[in-house]
């Protein structure tokens, strides 16, 4: 049986929450448990929104515990930690992402991969091992094991770079597994949105050449002036897509609508390889043939083990790659979840939870 | 205009075509090229009988040329060599498998890969660089550049060896590229037939942990026992399946019926690969989720280059692993392709060249 927060946890906290499948947010008080000898608390300054937290809200993906705080791109300031962090004091500038437990004992906990671990701990809507659910960075306070907390790179702005946390790690981890990362080689990034444009950025910095496969020649213009992409091909073009078959070595598939996968097998190169990062609800289909005839892979990759987002904060520090972003209220966020879903916005939202979250 | 063999070629050979749809073989009189100064001619002795031969005869997939002398598991000796031949002499034994030709000259050509290659000409059915359509080993006589010919090991015996020349490399080429043959790793048969049952050995000789995964209990006893297989798992059996659960590195499959993945997904551990080697002519479906939460890959692989062919003959020679055969006269060939439908073989059918084909 969960437990309520509210009966075992002593730290007063604020947040939006959704109680019901409308995905309505609305002012939610709960509680965080005390700062744990292991445990990090740190005060919520912003929080990226996350397409995810649109599916979750609305319980789309059928494992939604309500009520519901959404929010997995949540950094902060530290205040408070137990007495055997090692990694962090009051003060630090810190970061939480998708996750905030594993089992850390499994055969992807040993190898730093504990997005691959089956006992994880999503940040919100899941069972922490002391029977209640999380809750995410829709909220005014956060505690995590220091484990899953993530060092702030000094030079690396906390509002604008928050999305890291989830959208970064989502295509640089396949970016860098799939070896897509080495220069010259040709990268495609399919779908231009959240994920897509970090995609776009990532692939840039690590020297490869970065064709956008999108739906909408409306992005074109901004895709290769701002974000650098080096082509811009259009999906429902064929004699674009045709002209452009068997040039890609790889394609980080961001695209989460059900959509065929064959026009971007046929842009592969022999030994080529599709990496869906997007969840689509319904299933794909494919052409075996396709795949037979060049040796090519069609394969899936989620966020990235808490070593490679460290790595990849880092990374992003030091190459100056920052998502795009549009700053948010709190209050905006029923609003910003409807455009989000008409892909109406560049590239992501981050709700400013400190200048607009009232705490009473 | 692709010319007439009998206009072109001076070399009369005898042989079995189908010269329609309905697939029924019949005996055919055509003519091969002239010996050229890098080409092989050599007198086929024996002749696999491959499941895609059936989709061939019946033009399934939709480019077949009739008439078609089917046959790409073709073992011989050798009766005639161009006078820039460096690699065979008159008496070898020697073998040709899926291809005659390709460009020689793209990156997949470079790194050995013909297979890959997009120029490649098939066995049969396939325009040849002198414009005439190949026609493949269900004949007496067989001429082929020497590049596409195989070195036939000297204790490899003719007969029961010739269906490694495709179901061998099928199978052992992408246990090879997709990491599938390290010692101790837990490798998956999906079904049993021509190209399973090669799987099975060769991933038992690479060191590997072998599970079949069958429809059919039928196949269990012959599988563990004369194949050597570790395990057996009933894939309509849920109880089974679960138990398997997140236990595979990794799984060849070579079933060629439509059939659903996500059971075969779901025994993969996270990073595990499917790989398809088996093409159904219908799409199919799968869910990115069960590939996104645990990196999971679907891959293709077809046949291997000639490097590889020659290197996997070898390794067969020296492991003694030798395909399980029903040898057939060529007369029987119209019911033993009526019995491949209702997968009625252990393991494959030899057709006996040199003992059943009639030449006038």
């Amino acid at each position: 049986m969960a437990k309520s927060p509210e009966t075992e946890h002593p730290v007063k906290a604020a947040g939006w929450a959704s109680k019901d499948t409308s995905g309505i947010l609305a002012p939610f008080k709960f509680s965080r448990r005390a700062t744990g000898e292991r445990d990090v608390q740190f005060k919520v300054l912003y929080c990226g929104v996350c397409h995810s937290d649109l599916h979750m809200v609305k319980n789309e993906w059928g494992f939604t515990q309500y009520p519901i705080v959404p929010g997995h791109e949540i950094v902060g300031i530290v205040t408070e930690v137990g007495e055997k962090v090692e990694k962090f004091k009051v003060g630090d500038k810190v970061g939480v992402g998708c996750l905030v437990g594993s089992c850390r004992e499994c055969d992807q906990c040993a190898v730093d991969l504990e997005n691959y671990c089956p006992k994880q701990i999503l940040t919100y809507s899941m069972p922490y091992f002391d029977g209640t659910v999380t809750y995410g960075g829709y909220s005014n306070i956060m505690v995590a094991d220091e484990h899953f907390v993530i060092r702030w790179p000094e030079n690396l702005p906390l509002d604008i770079g928050a999305p890291l946390l989830c959208a970064g790690i989502t295509t640089y981890s396949p970016l860098r597994y799939f070896g897509l990362d080495k220069p010259g080689l040709k990268v495609g990034v399919a779908g231009l949105g959240g994920l897509g444009h970090l995609a776009v950025k990532f692939a840039k910095a690590f020297g490869t050449h970065v064709t956008i496969i999108s739906t909408s020649i409306n992005k074109k213009k901004e895709a290769i002036e701002n974000l650098g992409a080096d082509e811009f091909l259009i999906s429902r073009d064929p004699e674009q897509m045709q002209a452009a078959a068997g040039t890609l070595d790889g394609i980080i598939d961001t695209v989460s609508a059900t959509h065929p996968l064959v026009p971007l097998i046929s842009l592969l190169k022999p030994n080529g390889k599709l990496i869906l990062v997007g969840a689509p609800e319904k299933p794909i289909e494919f052409h075996t043939f396709p795949l037979i005839q060049g040796r090519k892979t069609i394969a899936g990759s989620g966020i990235g083990g808490l070593k490679e987002t460290q790595e990849m904060v880092d990374f992003a520090a030091k190459h100056n790659i920052l998502p795009e972003v549009e700053m948010i209220n709190i209050d905006y966020i029923n609003t910003a979840m409807e455009r989000l879903l008409k892909s109406d916005v560049k590239y992501r939202f981050v709700i400013d939870i400190e200048k607009s979250l009232k705490v009473e």
